[in-house]
């Protein structure tokens, strides 16, 4: 069965071999074919990867450190010198293969190497493969502020494969299982549902990856550029994504994306609740789901003013205020929700008790 | 008489006082106003800026040092970083004031911050009104390699100014006219000819710019990434490209842009007579306006291996061949013409004799 996604001018192919990349390539008539890797998934994927490749004999790898705290502008720089060292022109063809760091990363160096050379984003976990593989965002950090430099660009195609999840460990499973959750929570409570007893067992997971493909890829093809409807994907983010940069910079094993954003969405569930009409029901449902799922955090409201200060330089804001997505109920999401830092910070506290219940 | 130009989706207006700019800015509705100027500009441009928006009283400057040099992503990441500290948000507007460091870098920084924020050229040096103000172009430097990082991103609007040509010394005139006389020599005649007796007298500058950014809009509007025709665009950026990155680097009063194009012209011409059939009257023509305008630079054969080097890395390569527009006529150009290192070696040596003729 064919079951692969339309997006944005591109297909998103779901083939545990990548049976078609071959055929991609040859059609593309490149001059070059540079390959973005990690010391991961070196190791790992590029076999699965070169297995499909029976054809290309000549390639270019370039290997960046895995781990979101190198996904700066240092190593970007790296990215991009290496590209020059081995003479690549406008013609040649990126295929990032690995996590988001991977794929943001080496789409935003694509995007930006003499002005634009085409990539194929091949996404090996399984968060990148239901939160990077539409939607053309590139970006790299800044700091400790997330994708803040980044383009819109979309790639030339997107490969799915459910053998690199076989190469996961429980966290990054976990971290990625938080986007599946999210994608239920704002868009499809059967997915939700599904999500309370998924135990990871691979049918299941290639039908959960292809649903949240599916369902992201309809919210932003209304939306490319996230002037509307698409903020609802960053429901768990404006909370998430601080504690996420703050994170990176004071642990020294710091959380991962999903487990963050897990945080995220106690948060913003508990303010959907309070200010946008989220029965007392439904939250417990999602806390519920979250907590026996994701570890307790460990922070204390010391930290809160530097957490609303990292809000402040989310993508989402307008004029200062702080924009959310929130839930109408399990399924609903609605968008530019301009929320005060006091009910922020009583979410915070939400997130903490909870976590013990 | 409004003698406005359409570019792609935007206006370049062509005012002398920047008329039409505070209506532009109030029908944006706009969160914020960031003016990005150079040291010069700041003194020398911003007031006329300030006259034209009475009725805006807050706005952030960022500053950055005026040069080729500083045009790089150590500068670019301060500008970015500067965006932060400021409280940009995605509804914020750029304003470019200065000339190819500041519209090209500003439009890159712009184009990449939160993946993209509403920027303004208002380019105040005759090269960047005749070159930079329409193509969507941004880009920075990375080492001595030009603008090889950038987007193809459309400004919402651009204002040239003839008042800002006031502000320019001989040198800066002369640098932004080598893109002038390009105009004529790739695509109009009658320009050339007048070029070969302008005085720089004001009127007569008015309509040459005006006809310069006429000419580029007809070529970027048929081929606005850079896939055929826009590439003659590029007659004398191969060679002149290189001659200016290694002087970036080598002198410690570097070649402005438009000194190197017209070396970079000269050999190209010659090229074109030997390969394209550019007529020997026509590359006399050639060689002597830009001899009797510009002053000889000098260097010999030992870094002709640099140069050639340098031109590797230029954009429009493919395959590792050297890609050139070259002329067939004055008024006509050609593109994707691959030409042979020794040809680009006599190339040179016929710049360094005739300069002397």
């Amino acid at each position: 069965m064919n079951n692969n996604i339309t997006s944005l001018g591109y297909t998103v192919f779901f083939e545990k071999e990548l049976e078609s990349l071959q055929e991609f390539i040859n059609k593309g008539n490149y001059s070059q074919i540079l390959i973005l890797v990690d010391r991961n998934t070196n190791d790992h994927c590029l076999p699965v990867l070169q297995a499909a490749l029976p054809e290309l004999v000549d390639y270019d790898i370039i290997e960046v450190d895995p781990g979101e705290e190198n996904k700066n502008i240092d190593f970007c720089i790296g990215v991009w010198n290496t590209m020059l060292d081995f003479g690549a022109d406008r013609k040649a063809l990126m295929l990032n293969l690995g996590g988001g760091v991977v794929t943001d990363m080496g789409g935003f160096a694509a995007s930006t190497f003499k002005r634009g050379i085409d990539f194929v984003q091949i996404p090996t976990t399984l968060l990148s493969q239901v939160d990077a593989s539409v939607g053309g965002k590139t970006g790299i950090d800044l700091g400790n502020l997330k994708n803040i430099i980044g383009t819109f660009t979309q790639p030339k195609a997107v490969f799915i494969s459910s053998a690199f999840l076989q190469t996961l460990d429980a966290r990054q499973m976990r971290s990625g299982f938080a986007e599946v959750i999210k994608h239920g929570l704002i868009f499809d409570k059967d997915l939700f549902e599904q999500c309370k007893t998924l135990d990871y067992e691979e049918d299941e997971l290639d039908a959960i990856v292809h649903r949240s493909v599916a369902i992201k890829n309809e919210v932003i093809t209304q939306d490319p550029t996230e002037k509307g409807l698409r903020k609802i994907l960053n429901f768990g983010h404006t909370i998430g994504h601080a504690i996420e940069g703050h994170s990176l910079v004071t642990d020294s094993n710091p959380l991962l994306h999903g487990e963050a954003i897990a945080i995220g969405m106690i948060c913003e569930a508990y303010i959907s609740h309070k200010v946008n009409g989220l029965s007392i029901e439904a939250l417990g449902e999602i806390v519920s789901l979250f907590t026996s799922r994701y570890e307790r955090y460990e922070f204390d409201a010391s930290i809160y003013a530097t957490l609303i200060d990292l809000m402040r330089n989310d993508k989402k804001n307008e004029q200062q205020k702080l924009g959310f997505a929130l839930l109408s109920a399990i399924g609903t999401c609605d968008y530019d929700r301009f929320v005060e830092e006091d009910l922020i910070k009583e979410s915070l506290d939400f997130y903490l008790a909870s976590a013990v219940l």
